[in-house]
Parts: C-alpha cells; structure tokens; sequence
C-alpha cells in the first residue's frame, strides 16, 4: 500500500530544516531506524555528502539514520532495499536527469507504488506528479524526457504563490504559467503552498497542512480546496 | 552587420505594450514599412492571430505594418526576406519547440546575424543567448534542445527580480537559481531588469535604459552594471 508524504517545502520561513513536518516524519516513518536520501536535486549546487549531512542533522531529532545514495555501488539496489526513503528539493531538471541517468526512475516509481515509505519537499514532491512540467525550476540541466514517477495521477505546483497585487513587476504570475501549461495539457495541476502537503495512503489522497491548496483545471476558473480535502477522484 | 534589440520585457507596469521602447523602435527599424512577427511563445496561451493583431496595434503608432509568421507558407522564405523581425514574449520552451519544428532556429540566427534588424522581449529575448537554460518559463511542452540563436555570446535572463527582502516565501531567489545554473555552465548571465535593454551593432553589446544590469559570472561574486556599459568583451 502506497505510504507517501508529497511538502511543498522542506522549510518554513522562521523554521529550521524540515521542523514543520518532524511530528508527521515520525509516524510516517515509525518502522524505519534508517533511510535512503536521494540529494540530486542540490539546491544552490550543493554537494550531495553536505546536503545528506544536513539532512542527516534533521532526522537524528527523530532518532532515524540517513544515508545518502551516492554511497551505494548500485543506485538501483539502494532503492529496492531501502526501509524509507526521501527525496530532497532543489533543482528538478538536475534531479529529473540523475534520475534517468542513474536508471532508477522506474524502479523509484515501482518501489513506492509498492508500499516503501516515501517522503518528498519541493522538487522531490514534483517528481511524484505525472510530469515535471509544472515545476518552478531554471532548465540548467536538458533531461532525457520531463515524464516522472505518476505517483499521483495529477501534476504539483509546489511553493505555490498567489499573485502579488501591489508588485509592479511584470514577469507572469503562477496562475498565467499554469494556464500556458494548459493550453497544450488537460492534466489538472494542484497548487500546493509552503505548509501544505499531501498524504497518500493507498488510493487515499488528502490535503493536510494549515492552508488551502488551489486547483487548476483546464478551461475552468481555479478553485480553492481546504485542508483535508479528499482528492482521490482528481485526475 | 547585426543591428538587434534584446528587451527584458515588451511592457513596463502602468505602460501600454511596447510603449517605452517606440521611440528606440522608430529608429531600429527605420528603413522598414513592414516586420514578420514571430507569435510563437503565445502569453497565456493567446492565438497567434490574437497575439499578431496586438503587435500590429503597437506598431501602427510607428508606421510600421506587421504580418504574423504563421500567415505565411513557408516559415523560412518569410525569415529569409523579412525587412525587419520581431519576436515577442510568452514561454520559452513552447517558442524554441516551434522554432525547432519549423525548421527555423538556423535560418533566424543566419538572417539576422547578415543584417535583418531583430527585436526581442522577454521569451523573444532568450533565445538571442546561446542557450535557453536560465529562462524564468515553466516548462510545457519538451523542446528538441536547449540551445538557441545565438546572437550574443552570453545567457540572459530577462524580467529579472531582486530577491525581496520582506518576504516569506521560501522558493529559490532567482540569483539562486543562477547559481545552480553556474553549478553546471560557465557562460555568464546578464539579468536584465525590466526597462533595461541591450542595443547590439555589429560587435557592439551595449547596455540601454535607465537601470542597472546584475553579471552573474561562475564562482564570482555578482556586480552591478550601468547602464550604457559596453558588454562586447563578455563572453
């Protein structure tokens, strides 16, 4: 049965690193006394022994072991064997291309359809969605496809941000990315802002978080869903 | 002998579309009755019809008459004997996909590299760089490459946006997303603010508008740029 935690973010403004979701962790991840980080998304360049330590730092409050999957010999197997396993934020181009690189896209998708505990923040929860095509990312890196886990039968938006109203900039707000996004593609795409996650138990999809998330539909006007919204029949 | 005009944006807050930039405008394309219009990145989805009449609206108060690429049978030939070219923003990685589709994107960087006078905002803008990896676009539709016009020897990124010290959010900066950019390519990206605009004659890089420009070049720490700086030794 599907175990999945999908955050918006790993880190709350005034929190530290992953402190809003350690309650949550530690039942999410009850059986686990270690699990797999997969650090390819490096944010700000980061290498993945620094980002796996920091991690590692956060985890050791809820007395869980990590260990990041460049240590293994064989990527593939890390994740077949794996208690736990997370995948951090930071680029999604890089990640997406590690991902296929490494040849574990598919046995990372299997693995957690499978019923290993899964966690993802930021670009770690845009890989769980159908595609990456709605991620926030820079292209820095050109991947082999933007096809991802489908772990969830929808795409994310994840560090959704409302338009500003008093901003004099230019530049399109998300709402305009998003609907670009829908004039080539009918797949909804959920909104998801800093604080707000999903749950995913089974075939059991629900908001949780403080906020409400907004949902894209394409040719409709967005909606707003509150938190514990069941949103098992989006698709 | 080149003579391009690569805008952060087509329209400043409070402006009407190209309105700032008309007086530039009248003299860049001075020897020209009438410019192609290249309607490819399609702002929040708009029809290339749509999207062309707007354009044609702006350049009326010039003189200047615009027909839409899409008007024509074969996208090359209209290139190839266009007086004068205009690529205006939406996405980029719809813009490059079509150009690659068309079988364009070497037509248009010889064209104009032999003297056709271009203009660029925004999408438009990104492709003039040798690549499209540090576009601010979400990523809709997969583009066969990357790479684009190369008309200058550097990256852009166009609506540039200094990072808002008041605010919450916790998704990446946008100097941070260049960052990780650098953490994989050592081409410098010019973020040019929205008002700011490089004049290119010949060899000459020069930066216009009333701002500053913010040089990002790898393991360097940023610099300011005036405006009227000479860019040609950038590279």
């Amino acid at each position: 049965m599907k175990s999945i935690i999908i955050a918006s973010t790993s880190t709350l403004h005034e929190g530290s690193y992953l402190e809003y979701l350690l309650p949550t962790l530690q039942s999410h991840f009850k059986d686990c006394k270690s699990i797999l980080f997969i650090p390819y998304a490096r944010p700000s360049g980061i290498s993945h022994e620094d980002y796996t330590r920091k991690v590692s730092e956060a985890f050791a409050s809820i007395n869980i072991s990590v260990k990041g999957i460049h240590e293994f010999e064989d990527a593939g197997d890390a994740i077949k064997n794996a208690k736990g396993i997370f995948t951090g934020g930071g680029n999604t181009f890089l990640l997406v291309t590690q991902l296929y690189k490494h040849n574990v896209m598919q046995i990372l998708a299997e693995t957690v359809k499978n019923g290993t505990p899964y966690l993802g923040t930021s670009a770690g929860s845009n890989i769980c969605s159908l595609s990456m095509q709605t991620t926030n990312d820079m292209p820095i890196i050109y991947p082999p496809s933007f096809q991802t886990l489908g772990l969830i039968p929808f795409n994310l938006n994840p560090h959704y941000l409302d338009p500003d109203t008093q901003s004099k900039h230019m530049g399109e707000t998300r709402e305009t990315r998003i609907k670009e996004f829908h004039a080539f593609n009918a797949i909804p795409v959920l909104g998801l802002r800093e604080g707000s996650w999903l749950e995913v138990k089974g075939n059991k999809i629900t908001l949780k978080g403080n906020l409400s998330a907004r949902l894209f539909l394409q040719n409709e006007t967005p909606q707003e869903l509150k938190t514990e919204s069941d949103l098992s029949a989006l698709k």
